[in-house]
């Protein structure tokens, strides 16, 4: 097993850039796109991508992932405050070893309470309308 | 419990960047250090830190958090051929209540392999004589 290099667009990120799978944006411009996890970690939890092609950090043009890191970082800057987060996780996976299960580089950002234990990812559907509001609601504070 | 926004020199990583405590230094330029994990969760586990002051994601300077960046991305390509890493983590924590101990941004680079358990962070040293080595051998990939 290692971390793939070649970009295989036919996974559910890129089908959301595309457009073909819905997501509550909570930023959006021609070169990135940050989304409500629907499975969250904890109240908040999203997801920053780059627009372009990349497996991984890895092969990820320098370029890309520093217009990324901009954006991930104004994007934390704003979820710290509107969800009141006594901390942040930033976590990127690289490789299915390492617990990266879609293909195309993104960015976790999730923020956390003081005496609030993280859920496991992936493992509990939040309520639509409630993500829907908070995507709506950073998407305000960021435009 | 908040993020700090007031940089305080007096930590450990400030220290080691100032050479007051001894470090197996990876990489090191003006802008950036990185240096292993003398507690690693896994085999290879270092920090890569930028020599700016800044508490964490949401403080830092927009350019040294890209500069600083680049190097993660060019230190992670060499981790993962250097210690055959099947997958590589990226884990960076703003806050006490998001596990960051040192308030002085850094990124932990933490390359895994296929079949094997993390350990707890912080909780078992590891050899001197091989982490010496690792930087050594790195340093030289990365010169």
């Amino acid at each position: 097993m290692t971390i793939p290099k070649i970009y295989d667009d036919k996974n559910i990120i890129a089908m959301i850039i595309r457009g073909e799978i819905p997501n509550h944006t909570v930023y959006e411009d021609d070169r990135v796109l940050a989304f409500m996890d629907i499975m969250p970690q904890s109240e908040g939890h999203l997801l920053v991508v780059t627009k372009a092609h990349a497996v991984s950090l890895l092969d990820v043009e320098p370029d890309d992932l520093t217009y990324l890191m901009k954006k991930v970082q104004t994007i934390a800057q704003k979820m710290e405050s509107y969800f009141k987060a006594d901390g942040i996780l930033l976590r990127q996976f690289n490789g299915e070893a390492a617990g990266q299960t879609i293909f195309h580089l993104h960015f976790h950002l999730i923020p956390v309470k003081q005496a609030t234990k993280l859920k496991g990812h992936g493992l509990e559907m939040a309520d639509a309308d409630i993500l829907a509001k908070q995507a709506a609601d950073l998407k305000l504070l960021l435009a």
